[in-house]
């Protein structure tokens, strides 16, 4: 096993879903000989410890990060800044620094900066979660099979990247490296619309009178059941992934509507060619992504 | 087995997904001495023999109709008109007539007048599905634990009515009796709008330039992936749905929009708690449908 492990020291700052995975993960494979967090609740370090995914858990981060040579910021996006600054004075020259947020432009903008020289900052995405939050939400398998995007900065130190690749890699996932702002304007289509839609479509159907919601409940089956689970997703992570990629999310929103409105201007006006015609094409596109082994 | 049997003959017009899964449970459960259909392409009718679904596999509606004693409508609804005119001459009275189409207003008015004096017709609505079509892609399962939604017409023979319930009921179906014009409002926003969504924020990526539809694709897990599957769906039978049910649809399109706008707003001007007030909202929906056993 002593030759599987890729970090003697990680820290993991929030041990929510994706934090509790990577710890499970990286507990099933060796790949780190000691795992600590840091989190805000009592409840999730208690439970953090009693699950035994960690052997220390402080709700102070400095105090986690100061000896790792791996720290993994897995809290949402927003307080990466604020966790930044408080870890950044007591990280020594050589731990990378690494994330899992939704978002990769305004994270490099907002941790980049604050570290000290020496210490490489490698921002990744593993593209993998529920609709549960939580340390006792995670589960070692999660990443398998799935991508993991890195998005490291010009100049950022390769044998840096190459190691957290490594780790993402023997979690079961498919890494790649791609441009931060690449990242966030496909991921903007792919993962924020889409959520901000069945938030979206889910609030319009609590705003019904109280009748009318008891049946969409009742007969969700079929199209709506689907949405809700999506907003059934992490209130606060996508909160501020809405607020961190604005400019793209936005954008998406713009291209959505216009689109919507054509559909509906058809609707109105009968005319069932253009519906099939859409119909049929978004079909095809199901059948790439169930070829892409994506499905 | 003769205990159970409901029906002499049935006649399914149609053969796809829905019409060949009842034909299965049928079977299955013993709940009609003979089996035929009537579809409009050779292949389907041919695999429905090749499948043993049927004893009789027609082009013509009206010559399977002719002996039954209950007629099921299982083609998109926008063909109900002209085959509820093909058949009508040929019902025998006392057969009853049904179908399973997801709009129950316009299918009211498009065959309830046609049918000759003595033959009833009971609306009904199978919420089930998935996004395969064709009579290979049904099984007889599809339709256990989840609603069958009738909505007969004021007068409608209520022993009709029964034997009708009682067919869903013994393919595993909780049945409810519902209004027509309520029926279509619930699933305008239960079913209706979440698939125009759907096959709207498909399409939006089908028009992303090349480069990036491929990484849409690559990348789809966490969101846009249950979006293509439910986009994947039958196109003709959705263009039919949109088309029949016109006003519920254009109603909640434009409240849904009207939300979307107040959030695109929240966005743009970096307001943080309304979108954390409404995600969290949502994630209380799910919990209900959870609660509902209709996750």
């Amino acid at each position: 096993m002593s030759d599987d492990v890729l970090f003697d020291r990680v820290a993991l700052i929030g041990i929510g879903l994706i934090g509790s995975s990577l710890a499970r993960a990286m507990k099933q494979f060796g790949l780190a000989r000691d795992i600590t967090c840091s989190a805000r609740s009592q409840a999730s370090r208690d439970k953090a410890l009693e699950l035994g995914l960690v052997s220390r858990a402080s709700a102070d981060a400095a105090s986690v990060a100061a000896d790792a040579d791996l720290v993994v910021l897995c809290t949402p996006v927003g307080t990466y800044a604020g966790l930044a600054a408080e870890i950044a004075p007591v990280l020594r020259p050589g731990t990378i620094v690494s994330d899992v947020g939704s978002v990769k432009m305004a994270v490099v903008q907002d941790v980049a900066p604050l570290l000290p020289e020496g210490v490489p900052f490698v921002p990744a995405h593993p593209i993998a979660g529920t609709e549960f939050s939580g340390p006792e939400s995670g589960f070692a398998e999660l990443f398998r099979g799935r991508w993991c995007l890195l998005t490291p900065p010009e100049g950022t130190d390769p044998v840096a990247v190459e190691k957290v690749a490594e780790l993402w890699r023997r979690c079961g996932s498919m890494v790649e490296i791609m441009d931060a702002a690449r990242h966030d304007r496909v991921l903007a289509i792919t993962s924020h619309l889409p959520h901000l839609i069945a938030y979206t479509i889910v609030g319009t159907a609590t705003d019904l009178e109280e009748d009318t919601r008891s049946e969409v409940i009742k007969f969700s089956a079929s199209g709506f059941r689907d949405f809700t689970r999506i907003a059934a997703s992490d209130p606060v992570m996508w909160r501020d992934i809405f607020l961190s990629n604005r400019e793209a999310v936005l954008e998406v929103i713009q291209r959505f509507t216009e689109d919507l409105t054509a559909l509906q201007r058809a609707i109105r006006r009968g005319e069932g060619d253009t519906l099939e015609d859409l119909f049929t094409r978004t079909r095809a596109i199901r059948r790439s992504i169930v070829d892409a082994k994506q499905a």
